[in-house]
């Protein structure tokens, strides 16, 4: 125990109990509210952007480089300091345990990764992670014991295809071992970079009931929050996607001698759809999100009708059966529009990602932890992909997103402030307290 | 005077006279119906494609190729068969004359070119050049002696960049002589091959009244006169062109997180502004195109709302000024669409081809040469770019269509039916005797 911490906690009967010789003696009051430190809190998110800074606020911190290397370490001498025993996994988890109070008990675990895009921001990732080493140093502070043991992670690799949290679901296969990663080092190299160990990172895949509930908290990477000037996103799930390449065939000719009205023009016929995705993903019911990304099309001159364009179709919702349903409907769309423009869609259906629902009694603890302390909330998919949504295979998860300025994300201009940083541990932090005292046993 | 070529004469007085020593005796009804003879155009037109065949009805025979010189010496031959004496000019093109009656007329010139495209059509060109030798040896044939000269031309490497014609415009420049061209000989090194001067190719442009007037036969590249079952177009002119590159600025954004209604998609305006173009230049009064050929989306990933769109966009009219009416009122849908989406559309001009008119005496002497011999008609514009376009600028043109079947050009399945060979024939052969009847001077 680092008594160095000590200055730092706020004064009173909580101060008081934190410096017990007996640091994991329950308090009288467990359930009364406790606040994290928030000045520590963001110095250590400021101290964290030494690794990698693009020196305009920016982070290049790919997983497996040397910066990703000096942060982990930073993050385990912060464990350390929580109170936590850090040690690493064979996939590169950093995993910092503190026990619990009734044995047998599977871990709670918060977390999330601190590995960047390239040229990324500063708050997706180690948000999360600094946020749960916080409120699990805050519960030692003020003394409180946790029934179930405390598991505080940093997943590896997360923005290159979540290695960390997938090996934990059983997902990471021999074969993706040898793929290059934005570090330039293989994803097998890049584990042994950072005291991982390749040829068990198949096997260490944890069943339903090793992990009691799981929490992440993250910026929203939209501008929902920010939009409606609301403190705390309560996420319902993480959005299933699937994707599709559509052809449209119409009849390639003299952009100068066919009238207009003897066209088949592909594009005419890709346009009224794009326009058409728009609009029905739009006006329907719910938060399902369609986007058309890449267009091309053929043969592709200034002066020939197209006869041919090629374009992608993404549809995300919560529900994979209204990502069919939005499909559906796009496709009665396309035929309508098919005989209009005298030209045929093929739809080819290539990707998708199943959804992750957050669970139920996580959404109610997380909204009634920032309820309690006067924060508005907003129950939302998150539309990008997460650490929770691998750690949801086998476990019970809740996700906290706090505004993120603009609703940028991946980018250098990517920016938390500091009270949504400190309002977001502050759920945490209930929400684990909260968490802690349900019965979590698989049923 | 080749006398095999009499043995394909028609029976009769006009064959008669063909007989006489004399042969280009003005026969006592100059103005009498004249035929062409339909097997031997026919003939020619099958010979002419041992030159660059492809084995399926196609023809790739760029110019300056060797099959291109091939054709070149096989017209020559036909040329001096029909009574013609061809010589070279500086830029390649084939002029094979006949002398007039009065001294000191300039030449009527009729032709076409007899390069293809790679994997091109078999009458795209052919037509035109074998149709006027073939009027020039019926007007000898029967014995008709024009007061003006016959100047027969085979305009040089018309379908990559008109340059014969283009060279008796005085528009060739010394600049684009080391270009190279579809044959993969540049112009300079293919005029050496096909026996013109590159050093004077720039020299030999002709000025207003050194050429009475010009008529090209030319398949019509569209299916405008198929489609009504009409059998001659009536050329008032080829189109003019503008192109513009578009650019649409939106936001680029997550394609998950970013709700339908907080995005600035700049695919879906250009998708709303392509289905624009198309309906304003279908609706619109006239015979105007409108045509978006190519387009691109930044930054092209199937998960991200694109924020930029690059596409390209080309109006064709007869008239220069309705070009600029119909691009003026497409900038108006444009800033309505780009304040509906949030986005910016900016257009920058790069490419301009003027209109050429043809002359109204040739429109009405085609359209009487063709109605005399019971042909349907409809007066139309080229929407494509021919030789005659270049000629427009220093003497009075006239064009004659023939339907080309399904609109198809630039394809081996390009091909105008026998009847309508002969039909467009005839039309050339009685236009030219009517356009021998008239002053040309240079008003």
């Amino acid at each position: 125990m680092d008594r160095r911490d000590f200055g730092t906690l706020l004064a009173g009967a909580i101060g008081a109990a934190a410096f017990s010789p007996f640091p994991f003696r329950p308090l009288a009051a467990q359930d009364a509210p406790l606040g994290v430190d928030g000045p520590r809190l963001r110095r250590r998110l400021d101290e964290i952007t030494r690794f990698g800074s693009t020196g305009d606020g920016g982070i290049d911190r790919p997983a497996y480089g040397d910066a990703d290397i000096a942060a982990r370490e930073y993050v385990r001498t912060v464990m350390r300091e929580a109170g936590l025993e850090p040690s690493v996994d064979a996939a590169g988890n950093i995993l910092g345990r503190r026990p619990g109070a009734e044995s047998g008990l599977p871990p709670l675990m918060a977390g999330s990764h601190i590995d960047s895009v390239p040229n990324g921001g500063r708050f997706d990732g180690p948000l999360g992670v600094l946020a749960a080493v916080e409120a699990a140093q805050r519960l030692r502070e003020a003394g409180v014991e946790t029934r179930h043991p405390l598991e505080i992670v940093v997943f590896s690799n997360e923005e290159d295809g979540k290695v960390g949290s997938r090996a934990l679901a059983g997902e990471v296969t021999a074969e993706e071992l040898d793929r290059t990663t934005n570090s330039g080092y293989t994803i097998r190299e890049g584990l042994e970079r950072i005291g991982g160990d390749p040829e068990r990172v198949t096997e260490i895949g944890r069943s339903r009931g090793d992990v009691a509930a799981f929490l992440e908290l993250h910026p929203e990477q939209g501008a929902i929050l920010v939009g409606d000037d609301l403190d705390i996103g309560v996420v319902q799930g993480i959005v299933g996607i699937k994707r599709w390449q559509v052809t449209i065939t119409g009849e390639a000719n003299h952009a100068g001698t066919t009238p207009m009205d003897q066209r088949s023009d592909a594009l005419v016929a890709a346009a009224r759809f794009v326009d058409t995705v728009h609009r029905r993903a739009r006006s329907m019911e719910g938060r399902q999100v369609a986007t058309v990304g890449r267009i091309s099309a053929h043969p592709g001159a200034a002066n020939v009708i197209p006869g041919r364009v090629e374009h992608t179709l993404e549809i995300r919702d919560l529900e994979m059966a209204k990502i069919d349903r939005v499909y559906d409907l796009l496709r009665k769309e396309a035929s309508r529009i098919a005989a209009e423009t005298g030209t045929e869609f093929e739809f080819s259906h290539y990707y998708t990602t199943h959804s992750a629902p957050t669970d139920p009694r996580l959404r109610d603890i997380v909204e009634e932890a920032a309820r309690s302390r006067d924060l508005s909330t907003l129950r939302m998919p998150s539309g990008a992909g997460h650490d929770a949504q691998s750690i949801a295979q086998f476990a019970p998860v809740g996700m906290v997103f706090v505004p993120s300025v603009g609703g940028i994300s991946h980018s250098p201009d990517e920016f938390t402030r500091p009270e949504d940083v400190v309002n977001g541990a502050e759920v945490v932090l209930g929400a684990l307290r909260a968490a802690d005292g349900r019965d979590w046993s698989a049923a």
